[in-house]
């Protein structure tokens, strides 16, 4: 579509940077336009022309709500309205999804991030990429590779094992790229073993590439590229935002000075001419969803037309999408749904001020924001009481938060539009301030939260059932930091056992996106409702499952542990002078306290339901044993008394392998819908791939031959059929060295003599 | 006292490996004599002219008893006697001790080292070299370094951090060399981060003798020489054993090729004969204690000699040596010390053939082998009941197992002198052997075992008290070999389990050289006796501790885990495909449970007596804030109604630090006597290094300005006095960059942009 040949050097290298924050370089005379880029992946997040100041948008539920729901067509459907509205207003990027692995709950952006498990970040990250491609607007898989971690993220050296990396934090990666075929992937900003992601050539081009022959953009997040030679080098094809022409022309003296090969620069402005073709294709693409709303490419809607023509159908989606995460963690004597009859005492400011949706890159400003407390009030009239319980400050989007302080402090907020310019001191301030406030939210209480509990314990008294709304402020949870405990804030901690000493059963609604402990209140509190950070319309959905409108279907993406000492990586997070060691391996999430044989608060996989299932008749097909070719079926029915969906997990385990495996790993899932009695046979295609292991003696996957458990269960911990197989070591890889660890053990003992 | 320059090349490199296993080349012409090594260090391990079948010697408690017992004194004494049966038998160095750390419990060999902690360890490793170093014999501190494991311990490399090395696996070594000047060093089979220890010159040169000042002689073990010359250009100044002179043909090739300095040779050769020098020394060292027998160097005593003038003596001490470790666990409603009146029943075949020691190199011909049942039947009379619940072999000493063996099976021992041949068939099937008695250990119970059981319970039911002898099989800790469990035999399991269904009180008397696993019947038991592989006389120290004519003082030098699940680097132990990631950093031992609140069944430090102290007047001096030198003084008070010794302990924590630091490390211990009521003052005297951590970004120790905590405690998790100072950056190492992590905290936030 474009011509390579017909452009200079100059204009070859200025294709490889950005025009600004938004836009790449257009060529005017070559007929090569720009392309709009804009965050995600919750949304759109489009700056208007002020800075930090964003195009309203639907702001769904973030990446852990729906990686609770196990619901890769609800992912996809999420996926196609973002890219309607970005495709609506000229965005032809959007800059997600996110697949990095929960290492540590501690990740202050863990909210963006589906799961600890690679399997099923890379099946969700697929169905996003899928989805939001289908309709003309490309992706950004982000962030490649090995970002776990806020803190010193420009900086840190991840130091991951071989097998680490290739079984934990490169395969949602893989898989995603593999399948989908995602525009762009976008480089992290740590190093990895003492290499910047953006000038990791092994991980942009031996792995990325040339393993997994992906031909897309590879884009560095923002301002991650710290030698635009060796990062273009290393397989970086565009360097964001703009740097003023600055970078471009060390690329021209670089390629002049004989140091970097044209040909490396020609490959990478291919690419990118590549995706500007994606971005204005012809008129058959063109003609797809938006299009029906008279709206080309390239024009923006107002947020009046938007709201007008798309915003209460996204809303109806969003609110969907919220219910398909929320996970029903405890319902003790059948406390929900809840009784509309009944005396409600409503408590918690997040109940009226809805905490929808993390900080940083991915807030975005939402068309509108539902509350649970109005919602409940339509359901409950006059027997609802409320409290706020705890003070909370209604604004939600992290600009705002900047913006309030800024002006509070009589301050500006200036941007010359290169990166280090960004660092006002102005910022730093706003910065102590989230830091304060958690630290403030340690305890101890002050006068003000004794009283706001006091009224709130007055307000329940009297109540048939208390509801209360608990979870993480938005400085708990936004980019660029992480969280220093997994607690809730002591007032929230304070105020759910002075309700729970009340004689009224006590219904907890959680909105966190990402694991939190829940002592020392978790045993008296009757039902536990997760609704995650859910959206815009996350509270509509609350209300659903609270009236049982909506059966929960979630399930924890994420296990919930019992103390922050109990997880992975506990002491080597976050790291020290400048480098982490991953010194838990492959075992994070459930691997991790599997392996530990360690009690947890609620196990990957665990969600209730309104119903039962019951699980039966297990059928393992090894159609053919040599390729590592296994079908595994079950039959799931619905026992209980109302309509309800089931997230069913397919496990694997490998306890003969020569080497340390986990002792179950997600290697298929499926969520089913169930009429009361009703059943559905349920199948997974197992390959070779599902039983191995990366051998680093091989450099490759590898099957070991021997015994494999294979589980299916409700829940991680849940397992409810269990069957094992017997496979032959895979024919394509080199068999171990027979008994090769007894000769070891043997050898070592009498060649050397026995001291 | 030798002259090298009249040494032709072949002779200097002849100098360079052993003459065989057991003596350096010796130059007649020169007048440079052989030097002879023997085995240790639990009692000296010298070879007779038959393969295999060695020297009668004193079985002393093998290190993980003296490292319970706190003792110095104790120690130091001990490796006089070990000299001086070695002078005796003429020979000049023994190869001990060893100060590796017990990263995991489950290593085959920790019987063979003091402790989980550095300090600890070498604080008795100091007291062994001196000790055995004042009577005029050499020692071989070993094994430098990192060798934590057995399983692939010639090829496994050990991945970890400088901070991890410094901090713990090589600070004990540091310790050692530094206070002690041992005669030899003896690397280790291993690799480190990818490079044999025998070839690491990070390790034996620019650590040990550059930067500790080492100038001994750094001796192989046994055949882990791997490249004779890359070996001695790192550091590694002697082979062993002989190599048949196929490497001293390689040295000199190398050197006449140019491949290699002259100069390295020669300071090679030069430390070897200062070693010859040590080992001969002049007439005023020749009349040292030995020489008070009449017997002259390079002479040997028979085995008469040696019971006739110093076995009786030795023994004495090695039961004094026993009872200073031995560890009183639990002892509920004062189950101890046994009323000799009452009626006793003695359960358990250690109780009648004592385990004394491990497997392998440390394995000795004891002049005698004590038992409790005889020990007991002198106190108790026709009062005593035995029965011995359970099958065991009484063949202690390893070697004795394998010529039982291979008696069994007609085959021979050959061995031609080299290490490869020593590879035999044989050996295999012996090894065999003792992996399928493990496996039998874990059950099922076979009907002989019930039968033992059962008989052993009837025996026991009218005694007034119970008293079973239990612990671990030899085939459970012996070189060369780890666990793989941390339970006893189930057999055994299964027996303390009925025993305590009886109604007389339960003691358990322990016999393993590393930590073990109560499960199920812990909280059953009355009392529990960890006499660890106590040695020949063991046994009657035993005795003299039931009886209480020996008040207990010895205390756990490694913690005792509820779980192998629990243990340090778990997921990582053993490693994989000839690689083990130490990924729990400096966190081992009580550092790792502390680290991550983990309950223990017993922590670092623990043990009883049957007296109490009382602890006070901790008075804190800063001497001199700037180089951080810190006396720490409290009063220990004996406020039972026994005499009694107690070992109070140093620990110091730095909270403030820019890196995760353990939460307390052992920074002194003293151990004191004391009559009832009697009062002690206890000082600690620390000085900056007591403070500091390894930092990576200077290479160095830096002692990080802030607030550190001083705690003196009874065990790690008995803290009794408890105090903060504030100390100065050390103006020796540049400071922090001030807010730095809250610097770096801004800046990734905000030079970047947002996502």
């Amino acid at each position: 579509m474009f011509d390579i040949s017909g452009l200079t050097l100059e204009e070859k290298a200025s294709l490889l940077s950005g025009h600004d924050d938004w836009y790449t370089e257009a060529i005017e005379r070559a007929g090569i336009p720009a392309i709009e880029v804009g965050d995600g992946p919750h949304g759109l997040r489009k700056e208007t022309g002020v800075d930090m100041v964003w195009v309203p948008a639907t702001g769904f539920p973030t990446a852990s709500a729906m990686g609770a729901s196990w619901d890769r067509d609800l992912v996809r459907r999420v996926a196609v309205a973002i890219g309607e509205e970005a495709r609506a207003e000229g965005v032809q990027v959007v800059l997600g999804p996110g697949v990095n692995m929960k290492r540590s709950p501690l990740c202050g952006r863990n909210f963006e991030y589906f799961s600890e498990d690679p399997l099923l970040s890379g099946e969700l990250g697929t169905a996003y990429v899928q989805g939001i491609q289908s309709v003309g607007v490309g992706s950004s898989l982000k962030h490649f590779a090995a970002n776990n971690q806020e803190i010193e993220r420009t900086r840190i050296s991840v130091e991951a094992a071989d097998r680490t990396l290739r079984e934990i934090y490169l395969a949602a990666f893989e898989r995603v790229v593999k399948a989908a075929d995602p525009w762009t992937v976008m480089c992290s900003y740590n190093r990895l073993r003492g290499v910047h992601a953006s000038e990791n050539r092994w991980l942009l081009t031996t792995v990325l590439r040339e393993e997994w022959g992906y031909d897309g953009v590879v884009v560095s997040d923002w301002n991650a590229v710290h030698h635009r030679v060796r990062a273009l080098a290393a397989g970086l094809d565009l360097e964001m935002p703009g740097a003023g022409g600055v970078t471009d022309a060390e690329v021209v003296a670089a390629v002049k000075a004989g140091e970097l090969d044209e040909s490396v620069l020609d490959a990478s402005v291919e690419r990118i001419l590549g995706l500007v073709a994606r971005s204005y294709p012809g008129p058959e693409l063109v003609n797809g969803p938006v299009m029906d709303l008279g709206v080309a490419p390239g024009d923006r809607l107002s947020a009046e037309q938007l709201a007008l023509l798309r915003a209460d159908e996204h809303h109806d989606l969003a609110r969907e999408a919220a219910a398909g995460g929320i996970t029903l963690l405890r319902n003790e004597n059948g406390v929900l749904p809840l009784d509309p009859h009944k005396r409600i005492a409503v408590v918690g400011a997040f109940a009226a001020h809805a905490r929808i949706q993390g900080g940083g890159s991915s807030g975005v400003d939402p068309t509108r924001v539902d509350n649970a407390l109005d919602a409940l009030a339509a359901e409950f009239g006059d027997r609802l009481a409320y409290a706020p319980g705890y003070v909370h400050t209604p604004r939600d989007a992290y600009q705002d938060d900047i913006a309030a302080y800024l002006e509070a402090h009589g301050a500006a907020f200036t941007d010359d539009g290169t990166g280090p310019a960004r660092r006002s001191a102005a910022l730093a301030e706003a910065l102590r301030l989230a830091a304060a406030a958690e630290r403030v939210a340690a305890g101890p209480l002050s006068p003000r939260a004794r009283t706001l509990i006091d009224d709130a314990v007055e307000v329940a008294r009297d109540a048939d059932v208390i509801v209360v709304f608990a979870g993480l402020p938005l400085a708990f949870e936004q980019e660029a930091d992480d969280r220093t405990t997994l607690a809730l804030p002591a007032d929230q901690v304070e105020l759910i056992g002075r309700l729970a000493g009340l004689p009224a059963p006590l219904v907890v609604v959680l909105s966190n996106g990402s694991a939190v402990t829940m002592d020392p209140w978790h045993d008296r509190a009757d039902a536990i409702v997760e609704a995650w950070l859910p959206g815009q319309a996350g509270a509509g959905a609350v209300a659903d499952v609270l009236m049982g409108r909506v059966n929960p279907s979630g399930k924890v993406a994420e296990t919930f542990p019992l103390a922050v000492e109990d997880t992975p990586g506990f002491v080597n997070w976050t790291g020290e002078r400048g480098t982490v060691l991953y010194g838990e391996g492959v075992f994070i999430g459930y691997r991790w306290y599997d392996a530990l044989r360690r009690a947890v608060r609620y196990p990957f996989g665990h969600g209730l339901s309104y119903t039962t299932f019951a699980y039966g008749e297990l059928e393992v097909d090894v159609v053919d044993a040599s390729a590592g070719v296994v079908r595994v079926s079950c039959t799931v029915t619905n026992t209980g008394p109302v309509a309800g969906r089931e997230v069913v997990q397919l496990y694997v385990g490998d306890p003969d392998a020569a080497v340390r495996r986990p002792e179950r790993e997600l290697r298929g899932f499926d969520k089913v819908t169930l009429d009361p009695g009703a059943s559905a046979r349920v199948t997974f295609d197992l390959v070779s791939r599902d039983f191995a292991y990366w051998d680093v003696a091989v450099e490759d996957w590898r099957r070991e031959g021997g015994e494999f458990v294979l589980e299916v269960g409700a829940s991680s911990r849940d397992i409810r059929l269990r069957a094992s197989i017997n496979l032959p070591d895979d024919p394509a890889i080199a068999p171990l060295v027979p008994d090769e660890k007894l000769l070891e053990f043997t050898a070592s003992r009498f060649t050397e003599g026995h001291r």
